[in-house]
């Protein structure tokens, strides 16, 4: 059975920290919903906040600077039912120096590279914090 | 390079025949995000559609009821730098013998078998037939 909580549990970082692409959903400016596949990560401070790094002028960008509505969505890629889906906001935006240490952290995890290999000249990288607000986790059953 | 197109082309219905999980975006009544991660069947006639199977009152269900638009994305399961996104609207509503029917089609697809093994009491199937407006198409690059 699916749980509902507030905040993010042990299993649901798991999913987080795994190698697994998380799904995005945000709102164009017509209200319609956007949505991009994008690796993640996850941060543990009090509270579990999710991290995704984009590019300054992205769709998801744009969108989530004028709403900070999202939704995001992770399965397990060795196990595709168990899963998660969050509803929640985007609570800070942190640039520079971090935000580009933090895309080669990212490139680290999912490519197993040191730096990242998809810069465009001029790109400014942005971290976006996500304080979730409602969780459903589905838990592995086959 | 990614291609925007308004219909599916033939790579992109490849990604939906595969065994890969598709995540839906629809709209809440307050008009915030929502993502569900859900299988996936694509039909040709004329164009292709996408069809998504639920059942009757599921939130998803619910929110289409109300407001038609989603977003739907396919990473490719074997190389998930190989992904679509879609943006569009629900056409079609098929219950009945139909949904029923598919669903069990969804199950052989994804689970190998030949009833869908998940069917609530009462539960009714309900096919959504999601027409594409503007579809995103990244091809495998590594």
């Amino acid at each position: 059975m699916s749980k509902v909580t507030k905040q993010i549990t042990e299993p649901v970082a798991l999913l987080f920290q795994g190698k697994n692409f998380a799904f995005v959903s945000t709102l164009m400016k017509d209200g319609s919903p956007q949505i991009t596949p994008t690796w993640v990560d996850i941060e543990k401070n009090n509270e579990y906040s999710i991290l995704v790094n984009t590019a300054e002028g992205r769709i998801k960008h744009k969108n989530l600077l004028r709403d900070p509505r999202l939704a995001i969505s992770v399965v397990n890629g060795s196990n595709p039912y168990e899963m998660v889906t969050i509803r929640g906001k985007v609570t800070e935006q942190i640039t520079q120096d971090a935000a580009e240490e933090h895309i080669d952290k990212l490139a680290k995890k999912y490519l197993g590279v040191d730096k990242y290999p998809g810069r465009s000249p001029g790109e400014k990288r942005i971290i976006l914090r996500i304080k979730p607000e409602k969780v459903f986790y589905q838990p592995p059953i086959r």
